[in-house]
Formats: structure tokens, C-alpha cells, sequence
């Protein structure tokens, strides 16, 4: 069983951005909008501040109360997003109950939305790199050729650690669990932009070992703590464990590490795996955004 | 072995349409852009005026010259699109090859986007129709509750088989068969913004066959004449046969007719399956997207 390390593998990201940030015309910022306090979410900020500084690019803070309306936080964005400054907006998730989550997301602009969670982004994904790149305020998505397409950070995680241990997945039987906006749907559709053939299960599932058991790759996000046990996996299956559950402010996947682990070829650890390429691919987008600016194309 | 009767049920949805445009302030109008000339082209055209005029709906043909370029074009779908009388806008594929089909489709805003081809049309599917209503120009999509959500014409059709025929598909085993950008594509997001459980295969996929055998449903959009047959199957499977290749002139679907109805509990002919309640879905997205108009909410 090979630990996929995504500490080590985040690194050699970072290492990278931070030559390729050095060589830029204008600073980098990126800016993450924060509502509310919350401890789990403080470690993140905190995760992707020390990344920022780590490769020299520009780190802001713009904290809001718990309880600002959603149309006060929309006004704030726009000038956020306005600002020049800042080169990627983030807003940090989740956000209060009482806020219109989508509609603040896409406030962000395509050329600053690192994250790919805005309806123009997701649509410009769901298109495909190709078209896209001649959507206008999407061009950025997808304008620097194949190899550097714009993906939603956790897909841009996943095929970074397949790129890394050349890990084979184009003609094996994936099954993504779980069809959630964070995982399900940006994962599912990256392998759809690729024709990558992939299974999707939810919690309509009846079954989903039916599902499992057969899977040579399980990419799985439903944030349900041992959700997939050894019992549902094959030997040599491998485990990408994009799954976050939070619990006494600990962070949980969905698999069960010590029973699938036994039968795992490659497994991502939580923590550890998965969450910190995720963040190095924050700031991978952030440089390939600034950088296609100059290949933009009409709106 | 039922036949799903596409001419019947496309019948049906249009003597509701019918019913519903005549109580309408505003007297609809669906333009269709046409470049070049191709019979087949010729005979869809035909189908979706007749299905126009047969429920009060206006209809206009725009033709445009096979060596149109992608800026001319554009800049006369801006005039078209706004145009207060159209009310709805199909630009008919294919294009000629030269053409950015993306760049053009993205002209036609979320609110005539009958067929859901657009960037932000795509999007506002893929992030789910509850935050969709909050998108602003996307506000049409969705902002009719649950019952009447607006899906990709081809989505809408298979979903209109499966409700007139009572089949149950949520805790089956669907396949869809490619992920192209009219069936495969549209056909995913509807899935996944329901969660419902389904598996996609491609032509990367080393043998269907494997995933196929299983399937309770399969849902084939791939374009290929006989790529689905008898011993692909298992006994009682549905079939949706999306496919459309031409030949000589004529439609045919992705399944071998002779040899999957002989296994099949229920499957759609080609011609007369689902073409013709895809045609009725464009018109029924025509009513819908007029009637949400008084529900739209801020940009």
C-alpha cells in the first residue's frame, strides 16, 4: 500500500508557483471573504495565509459579521471583486445559513474565481475548455492549452496526485460517491470534459458496495465518516479520499483508513491528502488566471 | 415489450401547450438561426414549425449564408436575441465547421435559451435549479419550483417518457451511453442535480458491453447506428435511444432495433421516440421561460 502524501506532493506544487510567481509582471493577491467565525474554518484561512506567503503571493482577509444580509454582501464583493489588486477572489465556505449561497458566489468574476465555483465557471467547465476559451469574460478558462486547463481545485488535486504516481485512470472503473457541489459535481464533470467513462452514487444508492466492490478507483466526497470500509473495496482498489467531515474540530474522510487501507494499492490519508493539493491548486489557478489575461478573447 | 411512443406522448405535451400559450398576455415566438442548407436540417426545421403553428406559437426562420463568419454571425444573433417579439431563440446545429459553435450558442441569453446551450444556461443546470433562481439572468431557470424546472430539451424528453410511462428510475441502474454536448452532457447534469445514481461510458470505455449487461436503463447518445445489440443487454432493460446519425438521408438510432426490442421491457423506435418530445420540450421551455419571467429576481 503506497500513502498518496499530499503534504509532499502540495510542496513541489508551491515550490514551482512560487518561480512561477516571482516571474510575473504584477503581484499576485488573493482575497478570501470570511463570514462569521468558526475554529475549523480559521485553520484553513490559515493553511492557505502560510501557502500564500510561502510562494510570495499577497494575502487579504475581508471578514463580515454572521448576521450581514445577503444583498450587504453581495455590495461588498463586487467592490472586492472590482478591487485590482485581487488578482483571485475566494469565498470561504460555509457561509450562514440565512445567505444565498450560490447567488454570492457568483459575484465572482471568471478571470478571478479560483475557486470555479460561479454558474459562469461551472458552465464554462461543464463546455468544456475548448469552447470556452471563446466565451469572453470566460476566456481564461481553458485559453493556455491542454496541459494548464483551469480545473475546480479538488479535481486539479486529484489529477495532480494521478499525474504524480502515475496512476493510470482513463480506462478504469471509477466511482465517484457522492454528487454534492464541492466534490461530486466538479470531479464528474472534469472526467465528462475528458470522456473519461465514470459511475456516480449517491445516497439514493441503494447499495453502494454493489458499486464499490467492483471500482478500481473510488474518488469519494460525501462527507460521511466511514462511509467505505474494507468489506467494500477490492484488493488494489485506490482510495481518493475527498470526503471532509468535521467532528470535535477534527477532520474526517469517508473512508474507513484502517480496514481499506489493508486492501488499498494507493490510498490519500485525511488529513494530509487530498486538503492540502486542494489548497496548493487555489493558488495554481491563481497564477494561470493571471497569466491567461493576456490571451483573453472577446466578450 | 412496450414501445415508447414518442408521436403520442410529444401529441400529449403539445395539446397542454396549446392551452397554455392561448392564455398568455404575450403572443409567443420561437426564432430558429439557420446557416447553409442540408435536407435533414430542412425536414427538423419543418417538424419544429409545424409543432409551432399547431399550438399559437409564432415561428421565424432566420437563414444565413454557409460562409458566414463567427462575427458576423454574432453581431446578428445580438439583434435577434433582443428582439422583443422573439421570445425564445434556437440556433440549429450543426454549424458550419468553421464557425465557433460555443462563442455563438453563448449569444442567446438564459431567458430564450430554449435549449439550454449556452455557458451560463449550462451552468445555472449544473449548480441546481434552487441556487440557479438567484443567478439574475439565469433567474428564469428554475424559478418555477420543482414540478416545472427547465432541462435541456433532450433531458426533458426523457424524463417525460419516464413520468407517462410510470418507469421508475431513481434506484436503477442507469448507463449512459457517450458524453457528448446534446445527450451525454445534458443528460449527466439533469442526473446529478437529482442524485440520482447513473454511469457514464465513453468510447475510452474497452468494452460497454461490461457495463451495459447491467444496466437496468440505458440511455444512449453516441451517434453510432448498431452500437447497442441483443447481447449487450440483459432481459427486461429500457432502452432510451438518443442517438442520431444520418445515412442516406434517414435517422438512425444507437441501438440495433431488431435485436434489443426482442430483450428490452420498453424502448423508444427511432424515428418516433424521443425526436418528437424533444421538439414538444423546446416549445414547453418556450411557455415555461415566458411565464417565469414575472418571477425573476436581481442580477
Amino acid at each position: 500500500m503506497i500513502l498518496l502524501d499530499g503534504k509532499k506532493l502540495s510542496q513541489k506544487i508551491l515550490d514551482e508557483l512560487k518561480q512561477e510567481a516571482a516571474g510575473m509582471a504584477k503581484k499576485l493577491r488573493l482575497a478570501v471573504v470570511v463570514v462569521g467565525k468558526n475554529p475549523v474554518v480559521e485553520k484553513f484561512i490559515g493553511q492557505k495565509r502560510k501557502a500564500a506567503l510561502s510562494i510570495g503571493v499577497d494575502f487579504r482577509v475581508y471578514p463580515f459579521e454572521e448576521t450581514i444580509t445577503t444583498d450587504e454582501l453581495r455590495k461588498h464583493l463586487q467592490k472586492i471583486v472590482r478591487e485590482k489588486k485581487n488578482t483571485g477572489v475566494v469565498i470561504q465556505l460555509p457561509l450562514p445559513g440565512h445567505v444565498s449561497v450560490q447567488y454570492i458566489l457568483n459575484s465572482v468574476i471568471p478571470e478571478k474565481d479560483v475557486d470555479m465555483l460561479s454558474v459562469r465557471s461551472v458552465g464554462a467547465l461543464a463546455v468544456g475548455p475548448k469552447s470556452s476559451a471563446m466565451v469572453g469574460p470566460s476566456a481564461a478558462v481553458g485559453g493556455l492549452g491542454r496541459k494548464n486547463i483551469i480545473l475546480p481545485p479538488v479535481a486539479g488535486a486529484i489529477k495532480a496526485f494521478f499525474d504524480e504516481y502515475s496512476i493510470e485512470y482513463k480506462n478504469k472503473n471509477i466511482v465517484v460517491v457522492g454528487a454534492g457541489k464541492l466534490v461530486g459535481l466538479p470531479v464528474s464533470l472534469w472526467l465528462l470534459g475528458e470522456k473519461t467513462p465514470f459511475g456516480v452514487v449517491t445516497n439514493q444508492t441503494p447499495d453502494i458496495s454493489e458499486f464499490t466492490k467492483n471500482a478500481d478507483i473510488i474518488i469519494s466526497g460525501a462527507g460521511r465518516p466511514k462511509l467505505i470500509t474494507g468489506d467494500m473495496v477490492k484488493k488494489g482498489v485506490i482510495i481518493v479520499d475527498a470526503g471532509t467531515s468535521e467532528s470535535e474540530g477534527r477532520i474526517s474522510g469517508d473512508a474507513d483508513f484502517e480496514s481499506v487501507s489493508q486492501k488499498a494499492s494507493y490510498i490519500t490519508p485525511v488529513p494530509g491528502g487530498i486538503g492540502p493539493v486542494t489548497i496548493a491548486m487555489v493558488f495554481k489557478n491563481l497564477v494561470l488566471l493571471s497569466k491567461s489575461k493576456s490571451h483573453r478573447r472577446r466578450v
